[in-house]
C-alpha cells in the first residue's frame, strides 16, 4: 500500500456538498479495489481538486475516481511525507 | 486565516531528509507570517511537492516559502475540505 495525490483540474464552482457527494461516492465503492481515501481539498476558483488515498496502485486509484464518473488528470505516489 | 495547498515543481530526486529540512525550515520561520504548515507530501519521481497550510493568504505562504529559499510554484486557496 502506498500513498497517492490525485488532482483534478476543471471543477470550477464547485460546492462544498458537491465535494462532499463525490468522495462518498468514491468511499461507497473503493473497497473493491483496496483503495481509501482519505482526504480533500477544493479551489473553487481555479477549479482545482487534490485527493489523498491510500492505495495498491496509481491503477487502483483512477479506477475508483472512473467509476464514480470523476476520473483524476494527475495522479502521484507520493512516499514521501512530513 | 484560511487554507492553502501549494504545489512545487521541478525537485526531482528529493529525499525523505531534504523533505524534512525544508519542512522544518518552513516551521522556524512561518510564525512571523502568521502561517502555519501542517503537512507535506512529495513524489520525487516527477518532482512533485504538495504543501497544505493555514495561513492569512497566498503571499504569506509564498513569502516563507520565499525566505526558505523555496518558493512555491503554484498556491491555492482550497476552502472546502472532507
Amino acid at each position: 500500500m502506498a500513498k497517492f495525490m490525485d488532482v483534478h483540474h476543471g471543477m470550477a464552482g464547485i460546492t462544498a456538498e458537491q465535494l462532499r457527494m463525490a468522495h462518498n461516492a468514491d468511499l461507497a465503492v473503493e473497497a473493491n479495489e483496496g483503495v481509501h481515501f482519505e482526504q480533500a481539498w477544493a479551489d473553487p476558483e481555479s477549479g482545482t481538486v487534490y485527493c489523498l488515498s491510500e492505495a495498491p496502485s496509481k491503477e487502483a486509484v483512477q479506477r475508483v475516481h472512473e467509476r464514480t464518473g470523476h476520473p483524476a488528470d494527475e495522479i502521484h505516489p507520493v512516499p514521501l511525507m512530513v
